[in-house]
């Protein structure tokens, strides 16, 4: 086989069979095919796309290409959710206990945020003492004993999908709903998750801008899912705005307890509880969304799951106390109002440039590398749809940081103001299961 | 600027600016630009395409990438011909001597052959003492005083091109007419020419397999020439069989005597005379193509022009009795018939086979190191049209090799033969300018 005649298949628009794909992926991952090859047959890929079995054929190739954490020793069945990334996205935060509760087993590998968006595994660093590098012993021996368990992303999976992302990142090949698919997927099934909830973000601060596109890549996702004997449901939710009103790390934490007493924002609680459904039907613990949702409302109204939150940080290592007194996470030297410099209301928002505002207070980071100021971040004071008079604060930025001047400027034209109401805003546009 | 923005640009079907595309060729030549983005920015031109202007400024940009031939020193237009490539293609060995018959200067720079076709300078080779190689003061002297001279390629010409030749040749980015017209017109330019007749050969022994393709590249051809202030006429040609009845290197030589001395293939001497006119013209000796013609027709038919052959092999250090007596080329030990195993009336040829077993014969090479044996080829005794006979000679293969079953196999299998008559076969399609 040579990989030229790959390509060319690919160019005029003819489907890939297993082989082929498994010769590109093993052939690329041992650096047997080059960059430049591999980089003509993803541009041709973004042009004439791929068939439903080849996607599923790609995900599988690259899922073979490394590592496959084992958690066979897991009883039940093992649900992870994921998220195309988006702003103040705090919901792993809160269904990890609410889905542990009702003995769904929950063994989440999470990764570090990056750029605009954050990391769960970041955030919950905020709380004193938060280990999030466990032994596989230890990870699986906890979700066995206490259902959930998280862990920082380890060991060499999927490494077909690491070189080809960056590959894609300098070639023009990363928007593209196939390769997009296959990369997220990979790494779940890789993972060795039995279901997958997954939560695809459409709007100004997410990757998908349009509802088309969020919802191609959700069927995508389903579809490779299913074809790989995991059971999948995408819910497509509203990323125009930043959820909730906390973007950060400490400040996000401080918001998912908020959320899990019961007074949390309600886009934040509405996404939250969805997910936590999604999540407990596929692991079996419900016969269907609406029983869970109930039992999730309740379990929140009862003060339990916030209990449930506090046991989940004893058990990581990391301080319980501050779960009931949220005082005690890092708190940031610096607080500045950005204040509305016209009147109307809030219309719509640059929510990746609130993340990126964040970023440059110090709750992110610009390369691998950087350190992260748990205390950082950006509390929302308006929402879209809430009215704005001049001098109103729009947001509060906490920082550490000397120079706050270009993170302001980048909080305050994220949002925008409008004469006319923008309208009743939606929490979730659509289920793909 | 970044390539990446450039690769996306195009992805989007944008046209790209004189600075981008600059940036791309000076980078990529410089290494800079990294094979990997180069082969997505191919790929994407492969879909999207792209403008004349964006064409003319690919060509302009490759031909700044390297040396070019300064000609100012030639007195008058110098016009130069360049085939896309066939078997039995010996236009050029007819038409430097009958242009330059008339005032007009050729200054031919040529290239070996590769593959199933041969190449101008290797045919002239098979001449004994004849040079290609000359100094470039010889070279422009020369031209001055005889109006000929072909020189073998030497200095570094459009290094861009040929880096990205390599690329294209093995990311599946060959078949784009903008990398094609644009590669062959940096070369021709870069040359130093003043003017160009393009032989555009389409059919089953050429690149271009459909009239529209072959139309689509003479087009775009002619429109970077103009654009870069030279006068371009494209002649379209018919390549659904050899040229002529001789494939190789000394008897195509020999073939280009008979059709010089005016008993030359029809097929030949149509061609041959049609270019010859179109240089003729570009060159400013003729008012229109009918009075070129007439002239050549006349030069032939009275001798002179196989004269002017002689004078040119003799300036070039060649020795001219070969040309009053073709006795005196290298000559092959065997011949070897290839007979008809059915009936009935040649329809069609594969063409590129009948290069390929000429090649597998001696008369050219596999690889660039391979040497040539000049006395192999093949003469066909059959072409489109005409009737053939259980047992008779479809064609005859000049070899001094071993083993010669699998050029005997390719050779028989590149004629079609059908029950019925294929119709009239036409030398010339259209005419571009």
């Amino acid at each position: 086989m040579r990989i030229v005649d790959v390509i060319n298949k690919k160019k005029h628009g003819e489907s890939l069979s297993k082989a082929e794909i498994d010769f590109f992926i093993e052939g690329y991952t041992k650096g047997e095919i080059p960059d430049y090859q591999a980089s003509a047959l993803l541009m041709a890929i973004y042009f004439k796309g791929m068939e439903a079995q080849e996607i599923a054929d790609l995900t599988d190739a690259m899922v073979r290409s490394g590592d496959q954490v084992d958690l066979s020793r897991i009883e039940g069945i093992k649900v992870d959710k994921h998220s195309t990334g988006g702003v103040g996205d705090k919901i792993s935060l809160i269904v990890i206990p609410l889905v542990a509760s009702v003995g769904v087993p929950v063994a989440k590998m999470s990764g570090r945020g990056l750029g605009h968006t954050g990391g769960t595994i970041d955030k919950l660093e905020a709380i004193e003492g938060f280990k999030v590098e466990l032994s596989n012993e230890d990870f699986i021996n906890n979700v066995n004993q206490y259902k959930m368990a998280i862990v920082g992303q380890s060991g060499n999976l999927t490494p077909a999908d690491k070189k080809l992302y960056a590959l894609r990142d300098v070639t023009g090949t990363i928007d593209s709903i196939p390769l997009i698919a296959s990369s997220i997927m990979s790494k779940k099934i890789a993972a060795g998750t039995d279901a997958i909830v997954l939560d695809v973000k459409v709007g100004s601060g997410a990757f998908m801008k349009s509802l088309d596109d969020a919802r191609e890549l959700a069927k995508t996702m389903v579809a490779i899912g299913n074809s790989l004997n995991r059971k999948t449901v995408a819910v497509i939710t509203n990323m125009d705005q930043p959820l909730g009103h906390e973007v950060g790390n400490a400040n996000e934490i401080q918001e998912a307890i908020e959320v899990l007493s019961g007074h949390g924002a309600e886009d934040e609680t509405e996404v939250a509880l969805t997910i936590a459904s999604y999540m407990a039907v596929l692991g079996g613990a419900f016969k269907n969304i609406e029983q869970a949702r109930k039992h999730f409302e309740a379990l929140i109204a009862s003060g339990e799951a916030i209990e449930i939150l506090k046991k989940f940080v004893q058990i990581q290592g990391g301080n319980p106390e501050v779960i009931s007194n949220p005082e005690l996470l890092p708190k940031a030297s610096k607080h500045i109002e950005v204040k509305a410099d016209l009147e109307g209301y809030v219309a719509g928002f640059d929510a990746e440039k609130i993340g990126i505002s964040a970023m440059m207070l110090g709750a992110g980071r610009r390369k691998k590398e950087d350190a992260i100021d748990f205390a950082a971040g950006i509390t929302l004071k308006k929402k879209i749809g809430e009215h704005v008079n001049l001098g109103d604060v729009l947001c509060v930025l906490h920082t550490n940081a000397d120079d706050t001047t270009e993170a302001e400027r980048m909080a305050r034209t994220a949002f925008v103001v409008s004469n006319h109401h923008p309208g009743e805003v939606k929490y979730i546009y659509e289920i793909i299961e």
